[in-house]
């Protein structure tokens, strides 16, 4: 699904960071690292949002793709955007193990003579690579040259997008101050505020508004979006306990350490097993023999088996929401596929 | 020129800010109060962007205020975005004595019994509503009802206030690194880039632009807004070391005590004096006395007088880029007022 399609938006994200470090050199040579870092941190990734810009605009009618690309653009910059910016909330320093902006104006710094002033380079040049991806996603979008009630309404979507992620960036740390587990409610509704909203939800509607879709269709990707979303999350958090680190590339530890509020925990807190998991959560020092016995607590109490259903379910209703009448039968079967990806992933 | 040309953009805000307070009440409490201070934020300063808008735009002929109104919108919310990321990266919790966004939410962590992660909440809430400030400067403009070529030339303005500044406050970290005084030259370009391209020449090209101005006038605004914006900064930093603080309502040992990189230092380290001064630049611990001994060896060593010069001299260049063929009388006059306010401030 991603690799021809978004072919288009790489060539155009190229184009557009030539251009910038060309601007950027006359501002010296931190400024253009500024801008390779920023490109870095744009590429790499699986292109999820453009392609769902993509198969969304095209599944339903449209051809213009000098349109769609600049809207598949600007949602992989509002990514990346956030994705810098939760790094400088989380003090990250490398992102999937290479150093994400901070770490290389950390380094930066450490080379310039300049290592007292390390923290101010890295969280400096992270915020400044942010706002240049945010405004950029934005003027993508304001450029199109489409009327002014289509732009609205594009704009409106990236709008909600931009909103309704920071309650949920907003939420996600408010809650880490929680003393209690939280309820699977409030895991959920913090799943689709962060991360499901603006990269499943509304990349599936900038597309369908762009070809032009009916409401209903609009609709019902929308509500696809919302429930797709929250079952990857959800997949996620799994695998970030129960996940083959050398399949996932991610270790099974750290959510534990960090005290991720997921549903796991969610279901394990109202659950008798609660007091025997509760000291293992948020334990900085947790060994893998420790993760092991959380993981065997895990599954004797139900949570593991919830969470599955949850996600399983999500993805149920995800696909329920595809109403034949609403979406063409290739986009839907596309998606369908997408969602089977969604809960079927290797432990 | 403030009060009242700048009444409406008043209006319009509260207007965009009741309505974000209505969305967010969805999310809860937090997300409310973010919103708040992101109000407070943008409230209570001079309004100096949007007055420029619209000085520019009713000078060279434009009367349509619902198109004005939203362009001045745009650049006080960009001054607010750059404000609060900046005062993140400065790790600052207060701006003139009054919590800040990060120090709102910081009281608020601890009200919450959240005193551990108070620095998380106060790093969050500012980057986010950095962000939401961000997206809605440039929502403003790209809602316009104006055409591409319009809206694109407007676009274009933002964009480089944007990326001009990120170079700016980029240098300005950077710069802090240097272990020895800056260049004359250095400190003028990072001045002007970090404040006068977003602050003084954006929006007065904005609004010349938007009026349907010639291109001699908006090279005219343009050329004055980098010189004036230079001129103001010029004489900040003056007053940062030789001002009354009951007057500025500034300290004057704060500069020293960050060893800030002004003119007055760039060129006192030219000179023989510096040896005695630089032991005090940077001072963490300097006392009024150390303060009144680095003003006698600023005076003597020539660095206030050839401060002084240079704002004057950009004072000057300011007023004579305002050629009478492009620029209106009535608009001259306004800005000639105003350079003689950049200068001739109360020490």
């Amino acid at each position: 699904m991603h690799e021809i399609q978004t072919l288009g938006v790489g060539t155009e994200l190229q184009r557009f960071f030539a251009a910038a470090r060309l601007r950027a050199s006359d501002y010296g040579p931190h400024y253009v690292a500024l801008w390779d870092s920023l490109e870095q941190a744009s590429s790499g990734g699986k292109r999820v949002r453009p392609a769902l810009v993509l198969a969304a605009f095209t599944g339903l009618g449209g051809t213009d793709l000098t349109l769609a690309t600049p809207v598949a653009v600007s949602f992989e910059l509002l990514h990346t955007a956030f994705v810098i910016h939760d790094d400088v909330i989380d003090h990250d320093l490398d992102r999937r193990g290479v150093a994400n902006i901070a770490g290389q104006f950390t380094e930066r710094a450490l080379a310039h003579g300049a290592g007292h002033q390390a923290g101010a380079w890295a969280v400096t040049a992270a915020i400044l690579a942010g706002d240049l991806a945010l405004s950029e996603a934005h003027r993508a979008l304001a450029m199109l040259p489409v009327d002014l009630e289509m732009r609205g309404r594009l704009l409106d979507l990236l709008d909600r997008a931009v909103f309704v992620s920071a309650a949920g960036e907003l939420a996600d740390v408010t809650n880490t101050a929680s003393k209690h587990p939280l309820t699977v409610t409030q895991v959920l509704s913090t799943l689709e505020q962060k991360t499901a909203v603006y990269s499943f939800e509304a990349p599936l509607q900038a597309g369908a508004i762009l070809a032009g879709a009916s409401a209903a269709s609009i609709d019902a990707l929308g509500a696809f979006g919302r429930l797709i979303g929250v079952a990857f999350q959800l997949t996620d958090d799994i695998l970030g306990v129960f996940g083959d680190p050398a399949k996932t590339g991610k270790s099974v530890l750290t959510d534990l350490r960090e005290g991720k509020q997921t549903t796991l925990i969610a279901h394990a807190g109202t659950t008798p097993g609660w007091a025997e998991i509760a000291p293992f959560i948020g334990k900085a020092d947790l060994t893998e023999a420790d993760a092991e016995a959380v993981r065997g607590m895990l599954r004797s109490c139900g949570a593991l088996q919830a969470a599955d259903e949850l996600a399983t379910d999500h993805c149920t209703r995800a696909v329920a929401a595809l109403d034949p009448a609403a979406v063409p039968t290739p986009l839907r079967e596309l998606l369908i596929t997408l969602a089977g990806t969604a809960v079927n992933r290797s432990r």
